[in-house]
């Protein structure tokens, strides 16, 4: 049994404590298993008291409804079994005073039996008591008529419109009728993708043979009313609708209060996919949903599956369902919304500044000789990097599978090839600098990993400084040592990590003390590719902190690492690329 | 694949537009996996944008956290998968204005990069932009060093304290700095209960041999860092907080924010477990717990299991993590308590009014002649029940194995047994309506089932009536009316219904009959006999609509209910007893 409980007999109460420490306002009542407010005694002449509670395993339920607005105490049994008739007169006898008491009980013989006796006990001891029997299961209902129906989660509603009409003052007549009005209207339906386990079983209640769901089951793991193959989310909600509608009279215009109630291991991610289903659904059919809530309200242990519940509203009992309320479960109630009402459209504002982004319509084109020659080189240099890295796939992608997950070449080659592609046919029109941005964007496109990222910022350094002017050797230095600040900055690696940095910024800071030397750019992109290939090699003897071998540990040393190798093959074809143009 | 969805590819965009649909104050960005406040674009000159996102799978993170004082928007990626940079790019230019944009981002590589490029790229375009990194894995930071430390659940907690900054007017280095002091000083640490199921790849990443638990996982379904076999939750907290105790160097007197956080499927019971472990635990450690949340915050799918996380605290802190917000997910904080200060001693009030309880005080022995005549009669009457009971057992229990579950007989003879050892002895110092509200409380506490509780309904409704004052004949027919409708409010059932009620009603009707008629008490308890045991009769022809045989349907019929053979009988007994005495 995978559980994180202690003794199997000291489960229900170890809950109890855990959500009493944690809540504020709430209180056990002695070494019971009953959860009262802390103010019950002081109020219990001037408010209507309200008692739940059943079995256990329904956490958070009921518990979780004590708090101001809703129950004044809940009065819990072992798992899925009744509390004693003791244990509920008690509770009603702590909590009921000159302006009487509530209780609500869901649909099974033994919540009827002990709390409608311990209902006639403290009646007897001349405290005003009414009872509210919850019935909301749609299930049951062509099976074994209206008196079989159980209580199911559509009971924390019931708690929720009861506490309200308390909390404001009513009297018990005008609490009970409030409350057996909206149980009157309530109505259930829940489906199972799997069973739970009760801890002092050990062993789940059922098992499915395949992808299957239990349809119309109740709160104690008990099988549904059918059996059927697993269907997808929208066709499973539809079907619960069809029977609850059915079974409620909702028809077209009808107002209902709508709860999506996960059955205790149903993840968030399938209660919002029902929650949408749900909604989309009660609105083809004419249906108003006034109010929404989506969570684990009541559930069965840790059976996977939800229920849907519809209430019945007008105006005044939408106040109440609004009305203020505090307790460690409940939740405010939400007016939803169609999806339509739900998006917005992008409000992206224009760029404000160094115009790394050019809008279509801006000018970018070169407008100079000296911008027109730099473009064209630019194009130049770019198809020789690409021809290099499509040249260095196979030898890239046998590295890479030495010491990293050997999808390197591969996704360099992908990224030459849109760059040949979507940059180079219109770069003679295009500033070196918007060149350069292009090539950012497109490498993050389409190179996944962590490759693209890396070179699309990398060349977004570049292009930011090239942008901002002239294009001398100081500025394409600047250029150079920015745009690998810029992967610096996003990878976090540096020399010694076994990355692409390793040649990266040898090769940057070569480049930047050739030009500050004097030297052409021709020069200093030639030392700078020796310092890179020179870097390159020197991963050889590396072990990896960082990037795609530090998994590998001391297996990777030997092989060179092939992001620094790339980098090299690169740099090499661009200076030779511009050695050959003179 | 047990899972409540519809299309795999569609499962991400489903469960957010599920999630805005029924969420006040958010939308949707296009068709994007973006979830944003609906007033951003209003905002984003005046106050500080949080934004934070990742891989889908975590629900409700992150779009759960997008609302006042909390997220201005969340980017979602598929599941397990970080969003694109051009994803996130939009988001941040979508939200971003003057005052500048957070990005709380969990160290993931994927994320890492694609909101780390995003951030360039929106500096570039003008948007101040800061970012901060959560790193609170516990479990990593022995193996791998700091910076292979992951976010975890604690990222929530980091988003409030943001939230609550920018809400509040803050800069974006007021908001950044604040996000970074609370992510440096958040531990977290989880156990896995089993696996979880990507909906893509349909099966589970793991399975276990048995009961077995993985300690310091991540949120991804991946495997721990420790298998090994489960232990009691007590243990398994005890482990989860040394480790992050010592890695957060938490010790006497510190002041902490805790973080019961379930992976998915985790029932709140469970949590609840946890969540009290986990308080005695820092308790006992001499941690100050200042706030303490218990939930689903940050999942991984549908895995069962459980983070804990420590936030150091100070006021300024603390002011900030309770600093209005609101969201579909986040929760306000509590301040917990131990467990002594939240136990209430049960305050039940001095009986008030018809005494159908006596404290040991109250004088209720019989003062006149009549009243010690009608004591001993009573307990008389009673002993030849028990005695009619005692015999009936074995026929009783052969006719319930036919028709019910078997138990009448053993729980009727366990009634009369207790009557005879606890209630018999003193009778004759007692009032008769005294006897008999004895005889209803033993039975209630004895006999389980639904006989304990219609018994002791019977018998309270006699004692209450009886109590009243004179013991006349007229009293007596009321006493057995009353008490008749006592158990027929209670559970419901009536002439016809194949159940103890078609011998009691038919019974009390003839005795009332017989007294109105003016006949003795001995002569009309043997008509109520008579009527009893024809009542009881006439049930073998009967389909049973409520009580022990209404699953049975025809294959009851021919047998007699036992419920009422057992009125007959101890009618029978009682009567013929009154009839010897006078």
């Amino acid at each position: 049994m995978q559980k994180l409980i202690n003794h199997v007999d000291q489960t229900v109460r170890e809950t109890l404590e855990g959500l009493v420490m944690a809540t504020d306002g709430v209180a056990l009542l002695g070494s019971s298993l009953t959860v009262i407010r802390s103010d019950a005694d002081a109020r219990r002449d001037s408010r209507v008291a309200i008692l739940s509670g059943g079995g256990a395993g329904h956490e958070p339920a009921h518990a979780g409804y004590v708090g101001s607005g809703l129950l004044t105490a809940a009065v819990s049994g072992d798992v899925f079994t009744s509390p004693s008739t003791d244990a509920v007169y008690d509770a009603v006898m702590s909590v009921g005073g000159e302006a009487g008491v509530l209780l609500v009980v869901k649909n099974y013989t033994g919540d009827i039996l002990n709390f409608g006796l311990a209902a006639q006990l403290a009646a007897a001891d001349g405290v005003p008591v009414r009872t509210v029997v919850v019935r909301d299961d749609v299930a049951l209902i062509n099976l074994h008529g209206d008196e079989a129906r159980r209580g199911l989660a559509g009971t924390v509603l019931v708690h929720k419109v009861a506490g309200a009409v308390a909390e404001a003052g009513g009297s018990l007549d005008d609490v009970a009728d409030a409350a057996q009005a909206a149980a009157d209207g309530l109505w259930t339906m829940g489906v199972g993708l799997g069973p739970c386990t009760v801890p002092a079983a050990g062993t789940p209640n059922f098992t499915f043979e395949g992808a299957q769901m239990e349809l119309g089951l109740g709160i104690h793991g008990e099988a549904g009313v059918t059996r059927t193959d697993l269907a997808p989310a929208d066709e499973v909600v539809e079907t619960l609708l069809d029977s609850i509608t059915a079974a409620g009279d909702f028809g077209k215009d009808s107002r209902v209060a709508l709860l999506v109630n996960g059955l205790g291991a149903t993840p968030s991610m399938e209660l919002s996919i029902v929650t949408r289903a749900a909604l989309n659904s009660l609105a083809e059919r004419g249906i108003v949903v006034e109010r929404v809530w989506t969570g684990n309200f009541l559930t069965a242990l840790d059976m996977p599956g939800c229920s849907l519940t519809l209430l019945s509203v007008d105006n005044n009992r939408l106040a109440l369902l609004d009305a203020p309320a505090r307790s460690a479960a409940w939740v405010q109630a939400v007016a939803p919304a169609s999806l339509a009402e739900r998006v917005l459209e992008a409000n992206v504002r224009p760029r404000t500044s160094s115009g790394n982004r050019v809008d279509a319509s801006a000018n970018s084109a070169p407008t100079t000789d000296a911008d027109r020659a730099a473009a064209s080189t630019a194009a130049a240099l770019l198809e020789a990097a690409c021809a290099a890295l499509l040249d260095a796939e196979h030898l890239l992608t046998e590295m890479d599978q030495i010491v990293g997950d050997g999808d390197l070449g591969i996704s360099l080659a992908r990224g030459a090839k849109a760059i040949r592609a979507e940059v180079l046919p219109g770069a003679a029109d295009r500033s070196a600098a918007e060149t350069l941005r292009l090539v950012s964007t497109t490498l993050s496109r389409v190179i996944g990993g962590t490759s693209g990222p890396l070179y699309a910022s990398l060349l977004l350094g570049a292009a930011r400084t090239l942008g901002q002017g002239d294009a001398s050797e100081a500025r394409l230095a600047e250029a150079f040592s920015t745009a690998v600040g810029y992967v610096t900055n996003l990878g976090g690696a540096t020399v010694g990590d076994r990355t692409m940095m390793d040649a990266l910024i040898p090769a940057a800071e070569a480049f930047a003390s050739s030009i500050h030397d004097g030297a052409s750019t021709s020069t200093a992109l030639a030392s700078a590719t020796r310092a890179a290939v020179a870097g390159a090699e020197s991963t050889a003897a590396m072990t990896a902190l960082k990037g795609r071998s530090r998994y590998l540990g001391e297996r990777a040393v030997g092989t060179a690492d092939p992001g620094a190798q790339a980098v090299a093959i690169w740099l090499a074809a661009v200076s030779a690329e511009l050695n050959s143009r003179g």
